[in-house]
C-alpha cells in the first residue's frame, strides 16, 4: 500500500501519466507530541469499541481476562469501526484547532461500538446517560449493554449521542449529511462512506447532492469514503476498481478525492491529519469565494478517500487464516477456539493498546488525552443540530382562512386542491426563508404547487439557460428525480431542526418505503430517550393518484403506501385523505404544526367539485370523520344504510350514489359519513385517536350495512374497523389492480367504485330493497355497459357524468315496481 | 452544439486538455441513399408517434386535419420520442449490417408512442395485434388506442412487443439490459437512457453492473445515455455538468464513452451510424479477446452519450416561447390554442415528415423503407427472447427427499432450515449451468445459504486477491450491497426466459418494495396478452428475519413485506411461511416449478427444532394448512381453542405454549394448527387457492376462540379472516414494532407472542378456564418478568427456554385449584 508521503515537508503530488492516482497530500503536520496524542485517542476509542463488542466484566483488564469476562454470545463486528474511530480522532484535532462546527455521520454498518466509544470518550455519553458513568463500574456498563438484551444495537441511531443517521439500513448516510448542512451555513457534516453501501442505488445518486449545495447559503459536506476493501463477505466494488478508474469517477461526480492510504498508523496519521487541514481550507476556500461573490458556480468540493485495512489492529490472523484485511475482519469469529483461547486471544488484543497508558485505574481516561477532545457543544457527540428538536423553531404560518375556497353551497363550485393548497406552501416558504423547504422528484409543477414558484425557486448550482424557469442557484425548492434523495434530504433537514414538505406521485413514494420506515423507526426510539427532543414532522403531499392516471396506465397506480403506514405503530404515524380543497388547507396546517410523526395527505390535482366551506372544513377535520347531514336523509337517527367515503374520487363517487338512491328509493333512509383521518376508525386500544365504541356506533350504528368507497385497497379498511361490533357490515369498494389505461372515470368503474355499483351496494344489503325496484338494477347495470362503451368511443365519459353536480334539492322518487325475485336474479347475474 | 465531424473520412479525434470531451467518431460511413432510408424510417415512426399522442382519426393527413380528428384530451408527451425513433432506426440498421442478435430496452419515461411506433413499422404490431393492420384502418386504430380508454399507456410494457421493460417507473432500465445478457453471449442489448432516469438511485448504482458481466460468457449491453436536457420541469443533472465531467464520471463507471451530439439530422445520422459501427466492433473485440482467452479480466465496454433537442423535429416554438429543446417539449401542450389553430399546428408538425413519401395511399410503409428494417427474429420487437417464455426450459430439479432432515418424532432433532435448503439450491446450480442464478445483496453466506459456493462462486470482473473467498469470474452467483441491483438483473434474466432465486435480509427487502409491485404489474399485464407466454416466477427468500435480529436492533426487523404483497392480486403471489427444515425444502421446489408469481419464503436461518418427516412435509405443504394431531389432544374433534401459528418461531412458542396448557389443564382439549401458505386463510372469493367456509370451519370452528401466533404484523392475519364466521374469534399476536436490541428470545417477549402469553390468551377466551387456575396467570406474568432480569443481567434465555423440547407423552396434570375472580383480576391487571 502507498502510504502519505514523508514524515515532514509540504507538498502534493498528482499522477498525470495513464497510472495517475489521486491527489496525495505529502505533510506532516502533526508533532512528535501531537501524534502520539491523536494515536493514543484513537487506541482508546478501539480499545472501548472491542471491549463493548466482546467483553461483560474486567473492563480494564486488571486481571487476565478469562471466558467469565467474556459475553455469552460474540457477534463480533469489528471491521469498520476502527477507520471511524481514526476520522473521529482526527477531526477532533481539525475542530479544536479551527473551532468547526461538525456534527460526524457513520454510514458503514455495524459502526455502533465506535461512535458510542466516542461518545463515552468526550463525556456526553455519561451526561446523557449517566448510569455509564466514567469510572470502572461505568465502563463494565459500557461495555455489557452493546448488543444486549435491554442495550443498544450495533449500529449508531436514535440513541447514539451525536447522531442524526441510523447505521442499519444502508446508503443514506451522504444524503443525511447534506440534509443537515442545508441553510446552515457554518455547518460541517463529516460523513464517513462505507463501501460497502456506496454500492447501493441511494448513495450512488447521492454523490450528485453538491449539485444543490450552494456554498452562500448552506454549510459543507466532507465525505470520507472509506475504502477498507471487503463489505460482509465479498470485495467492494469501489476498492477493487483501478484506482485512475475510481479517481475518474469522484472526480466525475464532481468532488476533488484525495488519497490516505496505509497500514501503518504514524504515516496515516500524518497523512490524514496533512489531508484533514488540506480539505478545511479548500472548503474555507469555497466559502470564502462563493460568499464574497467572487464565485457564483458550483465548486469542486474536497473529499477523501481512506484506504486502511478492514479491522485494522486488530489480530493480524487467527488460526492460521488472515484477518486483519480480509472480510473476515467484518465479523470476527472465534468459532473454532476454546473459552480459554476466546481469552487469551482477546487479552492479548486488547492489551496491543495499552490500556494502562490510555485509562487511570478507576476507568478515567488519562487527562491528557481528554484535553485533545472538543468541549462542550463543539464535540460531535454533544452538537445540539444532531439533536435538531432543541433547536427546532415554530415555522411562522399564515391563517389558511385566507387561502379557502368559497363554496356557497356543497358542490356549487370547483376547485383544484393542490394548486391551493401550492399557495399556502408558496408562503410558507416566504415567510420561514431559512428552515422550510419543499422536496420533489421533479413533480412540484406538475401536482401543481405552481404557485411555490411564485415564492421561490427549484435549486441547481449547474449551468442555467434562458429556457430553463424556476431554478435558480439561491432555490429552496429541491428538485431532482428521485424519491430517495428527496426523502434523505428532508430527514437530514427535519433531524437537524427544521421543516418541509414532500410532493410526489403517489405510486412512487413506494420507492421509498423502507426509508420512511426506517424514519418512523428512529421516532419510535427517539420517543424514548428524554433527551431527544421532538423534531418537526415528515410531511407527504401524495398526489397525481391513483384515480387520476388517464395516460400513464397501470404502473402509475399504487395506493399502499397507506397500507405500509398503517402497519406501523400509530402514533407516529398521520394518514389523511381530505375530499376537497378547504379540507386539505386544514390537514396541511395541522401537518406543519406536527411533530415526530409521518405525515401523508392524499390529495388530487384536478378541478373537482368544493364540499365544505372553511368552518366546516375546519370543524369536519378536527374530528376527522363525521355526518354530512347535507348530504343524508336520516333525519330521525335511524338509517337504512350508512354511505362512508375516505379520499376525494370516492366521495364524488359515494355523492353522486346516494344522487341515485334518493331518486329511486326516497323512502329509504341514507346516512352519508366522510372520513378524513384514517385512525378514527381504529378501536381506541390500537390508537388513541380511534373514535370510542360508543362513538363508532353512532356513526355507522350497530348492525346496518355500511358501503364505504375508499380511495385505496379496501383491505386496509377491513383490518381498521375488524374488531368493531359492525365490522362484518362493512362493504367496501376501492382500488383492486384492475389497472389498464382508462381515463378516470373509467377508472373508477373498473375498479369498481363507481357511483353505480355503489347504489347497488345499497340495493343488495338494505334489507328487502332489491326486491321492490329490480328495474334499478338493470339500469345501473346497463349504465356501467353503456359507459364503457362510450369512453372507448369518444374518450371522455359520458356527459351525464361530466355534468353531474350535487343537486341540494330533494328529487321526486321514482315508484318502486315489484318483480319477481327471479326476474332480479335475472337481472343482477 | 458540436457534430459528429466531416462528411467523409474515418478517424478518431480526442481532446486531452483540460478541455477534453468525449471521444467522437469523425467517421460518415452512410451513403447518400442510405442516409435517405434512415432518415426515412426515423420520420415514419416519429410521424406516427405524433399521430398515437394526438390523433383519432385521418391518420394518413388525407384531408387537412380539423379539431374533429383530434383526441378530446391532448395530453400530449412528447419530448422523449423522436431520440428513442433515432436509435432504433440506426439499431435497425447495424442489426441487418452485422446480422445482430439484439433487443431494444427504452428507458425514459412516456417513451411508448415511438417503441410502439417501431414495432408497428417492422410489422410485429400487426402480427400481435392483427386489428391494428397495416393500412389506413389500422392506423387510425393504432393511433386511438393510445392513452385511450380501454387502450395502451403512455410507457412501454409488457402490452408492447419487443418489450421487456415497464417504462413507468424510472430507473431499472440498465439493470434489465444487464439481466437479459448473462448467459446469453449472442446477445445484444441496446438500453437507451433517459437523463432523467439517470438521476434516481438504482440507475446510478446499475453502471456498476459491468464489474459483473463476463465477456466470455455473457451478452452485451450498449447504453446510451440519452441527453435531451431536461426531465420534466427541470434541467438534467447530467446534461448540464461540464462535459469533461460527464466524461470523467462515465469513464470512472468503467465505459469508454462515445459523443454524438448534435440538432441537424444529416450531420447526426453520419455520426450515429460511424458510432455505432464503433461500439459493435469494440463489443466484437472484447468478446472475441475474451472468448480466445487473450484477456481475462474487465474490459472498458462501449457507451454512447447522444446528446440531441428533446422534441427534436417537434415545432421550435409554439405562442413565441421556445418548444423544441426545453423542458415545454417534455409534455406538449396547447392549452393557449383554440381547436383550429391545434389542427393547423399539428397538420403542418405532421406534414413536415413527408408523410406520402413514407407511407402509400393506404397507409402501407413505402417498399423501400420497409427493406430496410430486419426480418422476423431479427426484428427487436419480434426477438423471442424478449418474450422469454416462449424460450423458457424447465429447470434439472433433484429429488427433494435426497436433502430431507430425518426428524424421528416431532421435535427430536435441531437442524437450520437455510443450510438444508441451500444444499437444494447449489445443486440446481450444478444441474442448470446456464439458465439459474442465484442473487444477493452479499448476502448469501450470511443467509447460509454456504453450499451454494461448493457449487459455484459469486461473480466478480475486478481484480481477485488471494483473500477472496466464494468469488471469481465464472460464478453465477451475483452478489452486491443493492437490494435494486439484485431485484433488476433478476427481473431481466426472467424476462428472456430463466430462472433464479433471491436471498435477502427481510427487513432489508423492502428497499424494493416498488420493484416488486411493478413486476406483480408487468405479471398481471402479461396474463392477459395472448402472445406473452408464462415466466419462471420471482422467487424470494427472506431470512436474518424479524425474530432472529439478536444484536442489529430495530433497524433490522420488518415483516411488513408480507402486507405489502397480500395487497396484490392473489393469483400472482405467493406467500410461505415454512416452520422447519422439510417444509422448507417443499416450497422451495414449488418454487422452483411455479410460472408468473412472485413467491416469497421466510424461513429461519438458526438451528431450531424440526418438526415433519419429510413425508409429512410434502402433505403438509400440499395443503398449506392443517392439524398437528401429536401437537394438540381435541380426539374427539371438539377442541375448547385452536391453537394457530405461522411461521418458524411461532411454531415453537405455540408448541410451547400447548406444553404448558397440557400441564395446567390436561382436561382443556387443544387443536393445533399449522399454516404453511397465507393464501389458504383468505376467502375463496378473493383467492382460488383460499379454504372454503366449510373447510375453514373444519379447522377453527364455527366459534372456539384461536390464539393465533404470526410471523408478521397482527393485522395481515386479521384482515385475512375478516369476512370468515369466526373472524372475529381469532386473537393474532405478532410483531408490534417494539423492537429494541435483544436477544432472540426476549424479542419474543417484547413482542409479545411467547409461550406464556399464548397460554394465558387461551386462558382469557376459553370461557371458565381462567377462574379454574388462577394461579397459571400468575406463574405466567412471573415468568415473562423473570424471563426479562434473566435476559438483562446474563444476556441468553432462561435454561428452561434454551432446553426446552417437545415432549411427545402426555404430562401429568396439575391440579387446577380454585381462586376467586377478584384474586385473578388482581393478577392478571
Amino acid at each position: 500500500m502507498r502510504i502519505g508521503g514523508a514524515p515532514t515537508g509540504v507538498g502534493e503530488r498528482r499522477w498525470m501519466s495513464e497510472n495517475r492516482a489521486m491527489r496525495t497530500i505529502d505533510a506532516a503536520p502533526l508533532s512528535e507530541k501531537q501524534l502520539e496524542l491523536v494515536d493514543g485517542y484513537w487506541r482508546a476509542a478501539n480499545y472501548l469499541s472491542v471491549g463493548q463488542i466482546f467483553l461483560l466484566d474486567n473492563p480494564l483488564l486488571k486481571q487476565p481476562l478469562t471466558q467469565a469476562h467474556l459475553k455469552p454470545r460474540l457477534v463480533g463486528h469489528w471491521g469498520t469501526t476502527p477507520g471511524l474511530n481514526l476520522v473521529y480522532a482526527h477531526v477532533n484535532r481539525l475542530i479544536r484547532e479551527k473551532d468547526l462546527d461538525a456534527i460526524f455521520i457513520a454510514g458503514p454498518g455495524h459502526g455502533g461500538p465506535g461512535v458510542v466509544a466516542n461518545a463515552y470518550l468526550e463525556g456526553t455519553y455519561t451526561e446523557r446517560f449517566p448510569e455509564i458513568s466514567r469510572d470502572e463500574a461505568g465502563l463494565k456498563k459500557l461495555f455489557t449493554q452493546f448488543a444486549f438484551p435491554g442495550g443498544i444495537g450495533s449500529h449508531a441511531g436514535a440513541e447514539t449521542p451525536g447522531s442524526i443517521h441510523e447505521g442499519g439500513e444502508l446508503g443514506y448516510s451522504l444524503l443525511h449529511a447534506f440534509g443537515a448542512v442545508l441553510d446552515d451555513p457554518g455547518l460541517l457534516a463529516v460523513c464517513v462512506v462505507g463501501d460497502g453501501e456506496a454500492e447501493t442505488g441511494a448513495l450512488a445518486a447521492s454523490w450528485h447532492s453538491n449539485k444543490f449545495l450552494n456554498p452562500a447559503r448552506d454549510g459543507a459536506v466532507l465525505p470520507v469514503l472509506h475504502l477498507n476493501g471487503y463489505k460482509i463477505a465479498n470485495p467492494t466494488l469501489l476498492a477493487r476498481m483501478p484506482e485512475p478508474e475510481l479517481e475518474s469517477l469522484l472526480r466525475g461526480y464532481g468532488y476533488e478525492p484525495y488519497l490516505v492510504s496505509g497500514d501503518e498508523p504514524r504515516a496515516v496519521h500524518q497523512a490524514l491529519a496533512g489531508t484533514l487541514n488540506a480539505c478545511a481550507e479548500a472548503i474555507r476556500d469555497i466559502q470564502r469565494r462563493s460568499r464574497g461573490g467572487l464565485d457564483t458556480g458550483r465548486p469542486r468540493w474536497p473529499m477523501i478517500v481512506l484506504r486502511t485495512p478492514k479491522g485494522w489492529t486488530g489480530p493480524k490472523s487467527v488460526g492460521g487464516e488472515a484477518v486483519e484485511g480480509t472480510a473476515r475482519a467484518h465479523q470476527f469469529r472465534m468459532a473454532k477456539m476454546d473459552g480459554v483461547g476466546r481469552a487469551k486471544l482477546l487479552d492479548s488484543w486488547m492489551s496491543s493498546y495499552r490500556p494502562r497508558e490510555l485509562f487511570d485505574s478507576n476507568g478515567g481516561l488519562a487527562a491528557e488525552l481528554a484535553a485533545t477532545a472538543p468541549v462542550g457543544a463543539r464535540r460531535m457527540s454533544a452538537n445540539p443540530k444532531a439533536n435538531g428538536g432543541l433547536l427546532l423553531k415554530d415555522l411562522s404560518l399564515p391563517d389558511i382562512r385566507a387561502y379557502a375556497v368559497t363554496v356557497p353551497s356543497p358542490g356549487a363550485v370547483d376547485g383544484e386542491a393542490t394548486v391551493v393548497q401550492g399557495r399556502l406552501i408558496g408562503d410558507v416558504l416566504r415567510s420561514n426563508p431559512n428552515n422550510f423547504r419543499v422536496f420533489s422528484p421533479d413533480e412540484t409543477a406538475s401536482n401543481r404547487w405552481s404557485a411555490v414558484f411564485q415564492a421561490d425557486k427549484g435549486c441547481f448550482m449547474d449551468e442555467l439557460l434562458p429556457a430553463d424557469e424556476n431554478v435558480s442557484r439561491e432555490g429552496r425548492v429541491m428538485e431532482v428525480l428521485s424519491e430517495q434523495l428527496c426523502e434523505g434530504w428532508l430527514e437530514g433537514y427535519l433531524l437537524t431542526g427544521r421543516h418541509g414538505f414532500f410532493n410526489c406521485y403517489e405510486p412512487f413514494i413506494r420507492i421509498v418505503d423502507s426509508m420512511v420506515g426506517q424514519h418512523i423507526k428512529w421516532l419510535e426510539t427517539a420517543r424514548k430517550i428524554p433527551w431527544r427532543r421532538p423534531i418537526s414532522s415528515l410531511n407527504l403531499l401524495l398526489t397525481s393518484h391513483v384515480w387520476r392516471q388517464d395516460h400513464n396506465g397501470f404502473s402509475h397506480m399504487d395506493p399502499g403506501f397507506l397500507d405500509h403506514l398503517a402497519a406501523k405503530k400509530p402514533e407516529f404515524v398521520r394518514l389523511y385523505l381530505p375530499p376537497d380543497a378547504n379540507t386539505l388547507l386544514c390537514v396541511t396546517d395541522a401537518c406543519l404544526r406536527a411533530r415526530d410523526t409521518v405525515n401523508v395527505v392524499v390529495a388530487g390535482k384536478q378541478l373537482a367539485p368544493q364540499w365544505l366551506t372553511m368552518d366546516e372544513a375546519i370543524k369536519h377535520c378536527e374530528a376527522g370523520i363525521g355526518i354530512w347531514d347535507w348530504a343524508g336523509n336520516d333525519t330521525d337517527d335511524s338509517p337504512d344504510v350508512v354511505m362512508a367515503c375516505c379520499g376525494d374520487v370516492p366521495t364524488v363517487e359515494a355523492l353522486a350514489a346516494v344522487d341515485l338512491l334518493r331518486t329511486t328509493a326516497p323512502d329509504i333512509k341514507v346516512r352519508f359519513v366522510n372520513i378524513v383521518e384514517l385512525a378514527r376508525l381504529r378501536p381506541p386500544e390500537d390508537d388513541a385517536r380511534g373514535l370510542s365504541d360508543a362513538e363508532f356506533e353512532t356513526l355507522f350504528t350497530l348492525d346496518k350495512p355500511v358501503i364505504f368507497a375508499f380511495h385505496g385497497y379496501p383491505a386496509l379498511i377491513e383490518r381498521l374497523v375488524h374488531r368493531r361490533a359492525n365490522g362484518r357490515n362493512f362493504h367496501v369498494r376501492g382500488f383492486t389492480d384492475e389497472g389498464t389505461t382508462t381515463t378516470p372515470f373509467d377508472m373508477v368503474v373498473l375498479n369498481s367504485i363507481d357511483r353505480w355499483r355503489l347504489a347497488l351496494d345499497a340495493f343488495e344489503w338494505i334489507p328487502m330493497l332489491a326486491a321492490r325496484a329490480p328495474w334499478f338494477l338493470r339500469e345501473m347495470h346497463g349504465n356501467i355497459v353503456r359507459h364503457g362503451e362510450h369512453i372507448r368511443r369518444h374518450g371522455d365519459d359520458l356527459p351525464e357524468i361530466n355534468n353531474w353536480r350535487w343537486d341540494p334539492r330533494p328529487k321526486p322518487g321514482r315508484t318502486l315496481a315489484s318483480e319477481s325475485p327471479e326476474e332480479i336474479n335475472r337481472v343482477v347475474a
